[in-house]
């Protein structure tokens, strides 16, 4: 079982931080691919992954699941404890809800923000700095929003860490690289983050 | 257990094609709220789904779930049969990459696309008709991809019709409000789309 991927990206370590708390990280080999160098570009890699993105899990079968929380989700049904999606159907419904809402209003605006105001992916793409402005805006705004909902729950869903704290941890840390960062006037998001990011499989 | 919803908008047809394949939507009631008059955005929506997206379900212990697939999850983990999101970790595992991959290469981008070329929602956000036109023209690659893909598996995830097959129905109807429709080329993509399109719980 090989998990192909680009190291620094956030995506990719969204799956290592999961895999790490499940205890599996050596379970899984890891086989680097240079996407700035646009390696994942090739038909070689489009043939594991058609949308290009990185990480694709290949397994011993021939098969390959591309997509981190469809990774995640694979690694969840195969070793349930430390259940990281939840337990009971509420539980798995808030968990899912949390990883979205950090997915879509958080770790997605970031990337958005990032792609279309730097121009990194300029020769594969055709950024639109107003929407990468906005896009920086709006994951701002969510994480003041964040803030709020932090001030009455440990984790994201609740009082258990989950999948959606590892998302939202990995888009705050990524938003550095777009000069988003918690604001001192976020005490429960920095309270949140200094414990999430505390945990060992951060380093992963 | 009501559900509160905009009848006319994609995310809500996804969660009621998902009840009604499992025969549960007659356990529901459902609840109108107007999106484009902004009822959404009131203090009292906001204190039901805090992105003020729709559709939300209020159980009746007075927890609520927002985002579409965090629905289904509560329901697919309650009702396990028919399976709509996979029962090895291998198929929930594809299902779910599907299902992402519907939703990212398809039904946001349509969804991008109509609301940065069409205004819609002006009131609420700056559109960026760039940025939409260029969503528009991500969502016909990903489906010349899928009519490739289709050629050789029945339904999105493979043999099974799954809530992939929900997603990406739910998306191809909604892009006809910007023009996006299948092409006579896709073959393949017209055979899967006549064949989920017909089933019963489409017109829920």
């Amino acid at each position: 079982m090989k998990i192909i991927e680009t190291k620094s990206a956030p995506n990719a370590r969204r799956v290592r931080m999961f895999l790490a708390e499940k205890g599996l990280l050596d379970e899984v080999q890891f086989e680097q691919v240079d996407i700035a160098a646009g390696e994942n570009l090739s038909e070689a890699y489009r043939a594991k992954n058609l949308t290009t993105k990185i990480p694709v899990l290949a397994l011993d079968s021939g098969e390959f699941i591309g997509e981190s929380v469809a990774i995640c989700r694979y690694f969840e049904a195969l070793h349930p404890s430390p259940a990281l999606m939840g337990e009971t159907p509420l539980e798995q419904a808030q968990i899912e809800m949390w990883q979205r809402r950090a997915e879509f209003h958080l770790m997605l605006p970031v990337g958005m923000c990032f792609q279309h105001t730097t121009g990194y992916f300029k020769d594969r793409m055709v950024p639109v700095p107003a929407y990468g402005e906005q896009c920086g805006k709006d994951a701002r705004a969510f994480m003041a929003q964040l803030d709020a909902h932090l001030a009455g729950s440990e984790f994201l869903a609740g009082p258990r860490f989950s999948i959606a704290d590892i998302t939202a941890l990995c888009a705050v840390d990524f938003a550095r690289v777009v000069k988003i960062r918690i604001s001192d006037e976020w005490a429960h998001l920095a309270r949140w983050y200094k414990q999430v990011a505390g945990r060992p499989s951060a380093a992963a």
